[in-house]
């Protein structure tokens, strides 16, 4: 009975309200297209993902391990039981793991540190502890070290400079940096930059740990034995496997030697808990660190040097390891040749419950759902391809190697890449390529947020109205249209987006979990389910949303773009890296005028060491004109573009061909075939990782970094090269307009 | 030889240069003030200031106290040594002290807190124990409380409006606090307007312990079992004997029965350490506080209510005390009832090095100078009035009785009040009444900073510059004028400025002092040579710039005063007032839009409390016609004065005489008789401490307080008063106008 009046309520919106419209498709199909998405909904379960996680959390699951050949075996049986085209790919690639790790105080017999995490009685797989990789940094250099110990809060570039001010010398030093602030990798490649022979990461519970909650297994927060695993691979120079660049590690690929990797860590670096951490902290002279420096440990925290030794002692086995992808294909019936892909990595360091099974898992029950679809008569026009990558977790291994090996047959077939790595409870979170901004706005204003039932757009506005600061909340009130970020390092959309020119989206819920995990033994089945997203609602939401991204794109009869967004975004960019440019020449000539007035030596404490900060050269002016015309010639086509577009939909199928086949593969053109200054594999000119912050993302990369390293004429040179870049995107935009007249 | 060498290099400097003008000399008599000055610097011996501070701190000097006596005793014995009309005036005043302090953990009889400090070998005064006062805060109520636990942060009314939205009651609980953020005493009255039935106030490591700097011995940081004592009087109503407000207490003096006391604290309040809090923190229970309030101990900070009560007992002997105040005059030569008055305390806590014997030996080594000038021939044209305070520390006492007292004889004689309360290695601090701004940038423009040999006006310039926020900065740049701060309470000059209408200043050095022992046993000899100011190099510089300010107003011939640089800071105080008006205005329309859209509602966790808001009344636009009149007339008037003035050191004596009596009593008509709103002893209309932050100055109170607690009909009848307050000051400024024409 009560079904029935639901459905005749529902049958009575559907005739009262205005038909939907859904960008790329015509108003019937829309209404089509809609109600395919409520049978999608419907299919959709949170026990399944339960049940998924269960199996792939149940064992360690790292590169090389049996689990992780198990987890790539299950997924594939079960895409093939779902009606899908699955095959595991396999490559073969360096991966190291701990042979030897040893971490001493010189003359200091009590300093036992574990270097491991405890067996919880309330976690029930922190026990494995065969099967477990134990805590290191993989692509760590092998090493046997000893020297006094510095401490170098987050290990970025400015920490030195901070450093050097205070007379502190890091070089034939061991550093000790707090996790945070910037990608691991960059700690160690900085600290080798200015010298040091060693380096340390631990977790201060400042960031993850009692500070901000309480901790495992009472809270969910990390515990003072809990260390971060992770790589150091400087994956900014280029992410796979560090031996075949390029090309996919096939058996039979050409590699380098080991010792001309350029990615491989140049010291050793251990990854430690804080209360390994702490006796070193303590063993710290010097002076007090400045204020934002300061941890949450129950210590005085100084620079540096300590005054005593530090021994660190690390050795690998090099092994070369098998990846298992799981490429599992629905093909198009329409364009079997253009490629909507879904992907997330299904290794973990550990368990990998939240990092990655959370999203994998989404991922999974998407495609369920969309073969229950098929069963029902529902034809994806475009091929549907979900992928399972191995090795996320070491160097974005599988999916790198995976577009390297096919990269001719995706340049001609991917449509775009939705990443879903990392779930939990709370708001929707999102990046990618401009174009699909309003396709990806209209999505979040279908889906409902589970826990108040209103849009995901809505929830989001809510959050970023309420949290925002007061003086900021007046621009915000009233415009709920959601920016997407824009796409660094972090997870699989690399050899997609940065090396290939695919458009991607992330996507993702968080903001409501209680304590991470990441990286530990801890980030297990027990603790999501406690911690992160207790009863998968926000896993199915995250279906709701990937899968209605999958699915329109699959079948949309013009793709949803739009170039307007992406010139408006780029726009934003370039003037973002002027007024920096202006705030630096701003700030380096108040510098200089501030050194020369010696306020710098009036301003220390003499009793202390804080020399002026190294002397500047004065920034020059800059030539923008080819950049700003290339960015009017893009608005003016991108705005013409927009003006056509709501008739492309109807236009005859032939033509539809044309432009979506321009339409994709417009980003394309924003790479340049020698990629960015001193990284050849990075080749996206709008889009990369940090060379220095390593996740953070740099848009504009070739004119931002070069600014902010004061390379003025690389500046200069990268201005002319975005520019032209950004003339030949014009080009494909005026072809689309072109196609729509 | 090297002497004569010196004296030639002196002279054909002050051949070569142009003569110094000072405010209110005439030239000649500018260059024979500086020459007295010279000689004056010449006097000042760090050595003399070591050996006061060794016998003032050599036994606990409290209210009451053996040593306290002593103290007075010794200095009027050194004033009349040095030349000085010596009388030690005495008052008797409420003064409690501690008979019974209990704290425990209801069920847990593992928990002893110390309540108190650890003697330390490197201390030599703190085994002092039969004389030291036990940490307690002074005025708080007698009580027996049982109850559960809440953490309220700072206790200011923001805390409790975060608790409130999270649905924690405060009504019969015992509340704990964090030291900071307020003034001590506002954290139990706050407290009690919310139902809270005791009050616990402890110091958090992050603010002044173990997060900033290494602790005492090591370092000069708060230790474990550092607890600071202080008043919680109600001081904010009125400072001062709570028995005999606005009547010196006088041994016959009238008094209020102490159940009548308005100013008496209405709960028990006790001060405890870090080490003492650690297990009540710990038995907090509810959810995580918010990120702001957490401090530096190693746990996670909770808002409570705890899941144990906790029983605070507090028992104190009420009983009436001695206080002796030094007051030693140097009659003035030519205007002997034109009083220029020094004045710091000499009671401290305990042994009180820092504060308050720091600044009390600058001033004594500033009398002993000018006693030796005196010798030498110098002749002050008007009455140099130095005093030492008793009872500052519980409230104000000495000053205030004294002040109370002699109101009438001081409303009429005194022409300024200097004082020095507490002092350290570094950079100039001031505060005052603004008529002396560029009198004061003078005198900071010609006293040498001792570390650095520049101008304590560069110095602190540098300061300022290089420590700014790189936005700020170039506004700042080339800017050497220092602003005044306001002076709120924090030390003596309450009863003179606030009270009766006396121009006033505070001068200090810090900022480079290693760690703080506030009102700690630790406060010592020992702690401060080592920690504070070793060497006494800032006393010495604190003597030669209070000295200035004292010789200099005791012998212009006008005195130096700018009604265009008060006229500036008041205009700047109603804009700042005003654009607080339209910030609220505009934070109540989005609130409450927030409020109707639901958006906290969607923001939130839904798993926890955390409720909009309260609902707030939209803001009315407020009429400042009337004080826009006011300071326009101010301002015209003050020009007109500034463009004269430097004529006045020329004009015959009788005129001068008139219209110096004119300058120093123009402060007197900032007063109103009736003071602020519910609190009439509070009588200056642009200065007051806040009621809701105690130390935290409020310029323009009336209107400000108003605005802040949304008392829109008296924000409007303060703008009134204020304007017609800035109007009888106009009147005083034109009468010297007319005096100077």
């Amino acid at each position: 009975m009560k079904k029935v009046f639901v459905f005749v309520l529902t049958g009575c919106m559907l005739l009262s309200a205005p038909a939907q419209k859904i960008m790329g498709f015509t108003a019937p199909d829309a209404a089509k297209q809609l109600d395919w998405e409520k049978q999608f909904d419907g299919e959709l379960k949170a026990s399944a993902q339960d049940e998924y996680m269960r199996f792939l959390t149940s064992h360690p699951h790292h590169v090389g391990s049996p689990q992780g050949k198990a987890n790539a075996e299950y997924m594939a049986a079960l895409f093939r039981q779902w009606g899908y085209q699955v095959r595991i790919a396999e490559y073969q690639v360096l991966f190291p793991t701990p042979k030897l790790r040893q971490l001493e105080i010189a003359g200091n017999k009590n300093y036992k540190p574990k270097l491991k995490e405890a067996v919880l009685a309330a976690d029930k797989t922190s026990g494995q502890l065969a099967e477990q990789l134990p805590p290191y940094n993989a692509y760590s250099a092998d090493g046997d070290v000893t020297a006094e110990l510095v401490f170098v809060n987050r290990g970025v570039p400015a920490d030195y400079e901070e450093l050097a001010r205070r007379g502190v010398e890091v070089k034939g030093k061991i550093v000790i940096a707090k996790y945070g602030g910037s990608w691991r990798g960059i700690k160690p490649k900085v600290a080798a930059e200015h010298g040091a022979i060693g380096c340390i990461i631990y977790s201060d519970p400042a960031d993850d740990g009692y500070a901000i909650g309480d901790t495992y297994p009472e809270g969910g927060y990390r515990p003072g034995d809990g260390v971060q695993r992770g790589s150091v691979m400087d994956m900014p120079v280029y992410p796979g496997d560090p031996l075949t660049p390029d090309r996919g590690a096939t058996q039979e690929a050409q590699r380098l030697d080991r010792s001309e990797a350029p990615t491989i860590m140049k010291i050793p670096v251990l990854p430690i808990s804080w209360e390994d951490a702490l006796p070193l902290l303590q063993s710290l002279k010097g002076e007090v660190v400045p204020a934002g420096w300061r941890g949450a440990l129950p210590i005085t925290y100084h620079t540096g040097p300590s005054n005593v030794k530090v021994h660190l002692k690390l050795a690998f086995n090099w092994d070369i390891k098998p990846l298992y992808d799981v490429i599992a294909q629905l093909p198009g019936t329409e364009y079997p040749d253009e490629w909507v892909i879904a992907g997330n990595h299904h290794d973990g360091w550990v368990n990998g419950a939240a990092d990655p099974i959370s999203g994998m898992v989404a991922e999974l029950e998407t495609a369920r759902a969309i073969g229950e679809l098929v069963k029902k008569g529902y034809k994806p026009k475009r091929t549907l391809v979900f992928c399972a990558w191995d090795g996320e977790e070491p160097a974005l291994l599988g999916s790198t190697e995976w577009t390297e090996d096919h990269q001719s047959e995706l340049r001609q077939k991917a449509v775009a890449y939705i990443n879903t790595d990392g779930n939990g409870r709370g708001f929707i979170n999102a990046g990618g390529s401009h174009i699909f901004e309003p396709f990806f706005n209209e999505i979040i204003e279908q889906v409902t947020d589970p826990e108040t039932g209103v849009s995901l757009k809505e929830r989001k506005y809510a959050q970023t109205v309420v949290n925002a600061d007061k003086t900021n909340r007046t621009k915000l009130m009233g415009n709920k249209y959601l920016k997407l970020g824009a796409l660094g390092a972090g997870s699989d959309w690399g050899g997609f987006l940065q090396h290939l020119g695919i458009s991607s989206l992330n996507l993702g819920f968080g903001g409501e979990s209680e304590g991470d995990q990441y990286h530990s033994v801890y980030d297990s089945y027990d603790h999501f389910i406690r911690f992160i997203d207790p009863g998968f609602k926000y896993g199915v939401t995250l279906s709701k949303t990937s899968g209605r991204t999958l699915l329109r794109l699959a079948n949309a009869a013009v793709l949803p773009v739009d170039f307007s967004s992406f010139y408006k975004t780029v726009n934003d960019y370039a003037t973002e890296i002027k007024t920096q440019l202006e705030k630096t020449r701003t700030e380096t000539e108040e510098e200089t005028r501030m050194a020369k007035d010696q306020l710098f030596e009036l301003a220390r404490d003499p009793g202390k060491t804080y020399l002026a900060p190294a002397a500047k050269e004065p920034v020059p002016f800059l030539n923008w004109g080819s950049l700003e015309n290339a960015l009017v010639s893009l608005k003016n086509a991108s705005e013409e573009f927009q003006q056509l577009y709501g008739n492309a939909p109807g236009l005859p199928a032939d033509k539809q061909a044309l432009l979506n086949a321009v339409l994709y593969k417009a980003e394309r053109s924003l790479l340049q075939p020698d990629g960015l200054p001193r990284r050849p594999w990075y080749r996206h000119q709008v889009y990369a990782p940090g060379f220095y912050t390593g996740y953070g993302v740099k848009t504009l990369p070739g004119i931002r970094e070069a600014v902010e390293q004061r390379y003025w004429k690389e500046a200069q040179e990268n201005i002319e090269r975005i520019a032209a870049t950004l003339q030949a995107y014009t080009i494909q935009v005026k072809t689309a307009v072109g196609l729509l007249k």
